[in-house]
């Protein structure tokens, strides 16, 4: 895992005599003495299907490919409190075969409670147990706030130790256990702190969403929704027909459940991986995002996430109608998805005034352009930087209308 | 500055079909489907001299060649407490005459309070601005604390924003100013928590050093004194010859004040830059940083950073000798050099307990080993994995009598 590689230093200024490691020297625009320093970290990471995580014939989370501390294995496990109540004596029994010594912190996470008190809580832990700098992975189990806050505190940590996520609901599986970031809200702010850091690996297990209500099966549909939405057609088609099953059954079993996983992923990954640090800050990803993060927060604990993703996505929808980039067929048939995924489209407190005001924030985190994605067609979309507040507040009543 | 850089993701599994941007795949352990996604970061900052940076023929610290905004000028300055008293005209002025927008935030900083709730308070500041994500890069005007909590701040807000270190002590600019590292204390350990993330620039302007008191310059030359030790017998040379007056001048003027620093920042730069992730835990510029973090954070506010690593690289002094490493002549040198640069070489805290508390904690850092570089001459150093309890008592001995 802890690939070697090199940086470099030049020396600038008249008298520059060594040079290491020999590249070429920057242009410097000073005209004194100084120094360049260049590197490039090499990231790496898995994401595996490991279904049935905690059967005993499964020995993925003990991490043998990873564990190259040649010391008996030991870990440290933080677990979201309701999944540990649901899962605790299978997953105790499982650690207590296999590891010589572990540890299991359960921590209750909520939307409202991401923040950095969570982390510090968190970090309060890791330091009691005198975790040390590599040979004792945390594994973190949970849904997206408790993966993003316990990959914060790893980051932070002796300025980072290993991770492991593994996601237990289909929000969590298909989004936040995905890519590179770590995250707390602050104040009102949504996911405004955080950091890039790459876990170890994410191990995928569909058992745990038989446990999840419908609403939170729905939640998930969102983020894979919008994958479907802005860059896989079939994708989209695949919801319109499997739906009903997808929900009933939880995403249990081979097949079609595992082909929309799949898909939902890969869509993702397509789009993550070139962009890990998001340098471009146009990112097809960001569709849902735009005006969701500010309503979001003010609507807590009342939305969850992909409830406020698809809010946006309808919004967005509408933005695209209107400026002739979707049919009416298209429109349609969006927003009849939706409705068979069990998503919302309208929340009275979306009045236009403050859905502008969250462009405006989200213009503040896209480098002073709205860079807003816009579906073009069902699977397929483009950036638009010229919104303006008419158009926004004739969609809204447009989903008024439609909400009624 | 932002160098764009594309990951790429591999699908695993018997039906993977899709195999982006075709270098070869990793082999993978797990039998099902999965992806491994691979990323490097690139990572470039510049350490430039830049005398006398207020003054109006200076725009170095105006980023004129980072501004890729396109924007006018906006910049948030957040600087130490202490300096701002002593700056405050000269730096107001500089900026009211550069910038169209700009504020100026002091912090009081010091060692006890070099914590999370401190870069919590920074992190507030940076919110109530509203500072965007590129282009409003902060600039850190301080000391070691100031740098570290700011850029660790920095790296947090937004997942990360520019930042900009001006070091305003003769410690800070040969130290926290040059590496990635930013941190703060944690409970008792001494920087616990931290990432690495690194700025865009380092301004080193030494006419800050004027103000500052003899002691903050002996506790600097502790820094310089490790970098010579270790792997430069010629900056060791340097400073048995013109020490006294180097102090007296406070690192003033070009010659020899110019070439003593950037010995001591060509040598760090050469050991931090080809490891600033520290992947590579055999670090030599933890010289003098095995035993201190723990008596440096019991003697609070006693003992400065620097007089913290004095004494420890007096033990490793002695540590080395006793191991034959070392003449009696070069000890006796390195000795005598330390009382010349104002570095205390005991404390009766010290005990060899303690001491040896110390190391394990560090072992712990260290992924296992003790890996404590020690000098095996002046000018250079190896690494060792054995030293004993009896061998701390032997050296806390010696150096007791000496203090007596």
């Amino acid at each position: 895992m802890y690939e070697t590689h090199r940086g470099e230093i030049f020396h600038h200024g008249q008298d520059a005599t060594k040079k290491l490691e020999g590249n070429s020297v920057e242009p410097v625009t000073y005209a004194d003495h100084g120094w360049t320093v260049r590197a490039r970290l090499p990231v790496r990471y898995d994401i595996v299907q490991s279904p049935d995580l905690f059967s005993m014939q499964n020995r993925d989370i003990l991490l043998e490919a990873y564990n190259k501390t040649k010391v008996p294995y030991r870990r440290v496990v933080i677990i979201d409190n309701q999944v540990n109540q649901l899962y605790q004596d299978r997953i105790r029994q499982y650690f207590e075969h296999f590891l010589t010594d572990y540890q299991i912190l359960p921590f209750y996470t909520s939307e409202q409670e991401k923040n950095l008190e969570l982390v510090e809580r968190i970090l309060q832990e890791l330091a009691a147990l005198q975790v040390p700098r590599r040979s004792r992975p945390v594994i973190a189990i949970g849904g997206g706030v408790l993966l993003d806050t316990v990959g914060m505190a790893a980051s932070l940590y002796r300025r980072g130790i290993p991770y492991v996520r593994v996601p237990t609901t289909l929000l969590a599986l298909v989004d936040a256990a995905i890519g590179i970031k770590t995250s707390v809200n602050f104040q009102m702010h949504k996911n405004y702190l955080g950091s890039y850091y790459p876990p170890l690996l994410t191990l995928l297990d569909r058992t745990f969403l038989q446990t999840l209500d419908t609403r939170h099966i729905c939640n998930g549909m969102a983020e894979i929704l919008k994958v479907a939405l802005i860059k896989d057609k079939e994708l989209f088609e695949l919801l319109e027909k499997h739906n009903a099953v997808l929900i009933a059954e939880k995403f249990q079993g081979r097949g079609v459940p595992e082909l929309v996983i799949r898909h939902a992923i890969q869509g993702m990954l397509e789009e993550l991986a070139p962009n890990l640090w998001e340098y471009e800050l146009n990112r097809l990803m960001d569709f849902g995002h735009s005006f969701s993060p500010v309503f979001e927060m003010q609507a807590l604990p009342r939305l969850l996430h992909g409830e406020a993703v698809a809010i946006d996505m309808a919004i967005s929808t509408l933005l695209a109608y209107q400026r002739n980039l979707l049919s009416l067929d298209e429109r349609d048939r969006i927003f009849r998805l939706m409705k068979n995924l069990g998503l919302p489209t309208f929340l009275p407190l979306c009045e236009p005034s403050l859905l502008y005001k969250a462009l405006q924030e989200t213009v503040k985190h896209r480098d002073g352009l709205q860079r807003l994605p816009l579906p073009t067609a069902i699977g397929s979309a483009d950036f638009f930087n010229d919104i303006s507040f008419g158009e926004i507040e004739m969609a809204v009543n447009l989903l008024k209308q439609r909400s009624d």
